[in-house]
């Protein structure tokens, strides 16, 4: 299934995208979830697909505006640092432990919303990543016991503005200014991705090719990323975990910053495509 | 007025801290606010004294679970290395900007409740830290203007795990272990305590005294850490923002970290004494 969170006119929702359109699986379950993260909560993924396979599209994709994937999630953490080849473009050493920071919730934006260039910076840059959301939570997942505990993935966009990235040691100011980042279009369950499935990465920036990685050139594998934050506290049920592959703007010569009508894509297959305009905040 | 948030028997509320008890303020505002979040949010801090100064406590603060003063808030902003005796002793520079890195609800516990120290590591550490809890939001907020955007101050121990906080450059691992840090006991509002006004903070580890200093030594003012966060995204009505001073343990020789059976204060003039016993992990 591909699952969205949306609204639509005013109403908040969230559903399963299908061939001719999305089925609206707050009417589908009779209201039982109040969205999404609850659905996931609820361990109710079966629940959905069965009403999903006994309901026609209620409403076409196009009539409603995408938000993040989980638009309110618990936690984002998110892996940086995580493929030799930015590692090396960043002029770091690859650590023995993964570098985890947290993104907040309002950092992100859904598929298709604009990404706002903030008045603060002109150095907003892109980062592709693959999200992977948490369904049944747990305190110290064991790396072989991972994959029942991963409800699905998406595209991530970890948009970060790197000059107040880089104003001290701590990253999390950079990669927390209002809409920067992108969380969609929709979340795969992981059922039709077998757990392990190498993955491509493509990032284009107005249709040209940026960055491209695929996930066996992680440093630190899904499995181990997954144990090592569930060790810290109980991993939520409702938890990102991105990653990026070398290739960003501020790494280039001269550097590739995005600017108003920009327009940012990030490819994972066997997700889709996350795209996203750029706009400067007024 | 001092504002708590407590569970009593199974039943979780919010209330003020009078004279011969608490007044329930779930109950004399008749459920208008759901928690203090709420309150806040609602900027109802005058409804709520108007309301405490008609009411007899309701039962006795001795018969409440105390929560964090803000048990789900939406952000934790706390800003590190903000005292140059406390730059010194961790062999850092002292940036231009403040340095910031986030927390997440549930590495935080009550007044009263147990601080737990995790099967991954012996190296827990306290900091004394004053939180600043935004009631009025707002973004790109001048420093000026910060005094009416704060509804009030508590204490807050800034518990650590050391080797994790360091595992790589970021901190946040060793910053988010479960029930690792103290928010409490309770949040006198700003009328209480006029902006600018000195405070000094202690911890005590079993009685004695292992941190000691004033507001006055920050290098970056409580305005100019709420002036630069609140440029990266709207302030939160419900944000902490924290600061320590030197004396940490894993800064003395040899390191002191908190164990099994020790007892932690943070005192801050003005607002009282958080304290929480330490226990393992089961």
């Amino acid at each position: 299934m591909k699952l969205i969170s949306f609204t639509r006119g005013d109403r908040p929702g969230f559903g399963a995208v299908v061939e001719g359109g999305v089925v609206d699986l707050g009417a589908a379950l009779d209201g039982k979830y109040a969205d999404l993260r609850a659905l996931l909560a609820g361990d109710a993924l079966a629940e959905a697909r069965a009403a999903v396979a006994q309901r026609k599209p209620d409403f076409a994709l196009e009539s409603v505006t995408l938000l993040p994937v989980i638009p309110e999630p618990g936690k984002i953490w998110c892996c940086g640092l995580n493929y030799h080849e930015h590692v090396q473009e960043t002029n770091r050493e690859v650590t023995e432990q993964p570098t985890f920071f947290l993104r907040v919730a309002d950092s992100q934006v859904g598929h298709g919303q604009a990404i706002v260039r903030p008045r603060e910076s002109t150095q907003l840059d892109y980062e592709a990543e693959i999200a992977v959301i948490i369904g049944k939570g747990g305190r110290r997942i064991a790396e072989a016991d991972v994959a029942r505990h991963i409800a699905g993935y998406a595209c991530y966009n970890d948009g970060s503005v790197r000059d107040w990235q880089r104003h001290t040691s701590q990253w999390v100011p950079g990669k927390n200014f209002w809409r920067t980042g992108g969380f969609g279009p929709w979340m795969v369950t992981a059922d039709e991705i077998p757990f392990g499935t190498s993955m491509t990465l493509v990032t284009r920036l107005n249709g040209q090719e940026m960055q491209r990685a695929t996930t066996e050139m992680m440093i630190h594998s899904i499995a181990r990323q997954i144990a090592y934050v569930s060790a810290i506290a109980a991993a939520g049920r409702r938890r990102g975990r991105h990653r990026h592959p070398g290739g960003v703007g501020a790494r280039r010569q001269p550097p590739v910053w995005m600017k108003a009508g920009d327009v940012v894509e990030i490819e994972v297959d066997r997700i889709g495509v996350l795209r996203n305009p750029i706009v400067d905040e007024d």
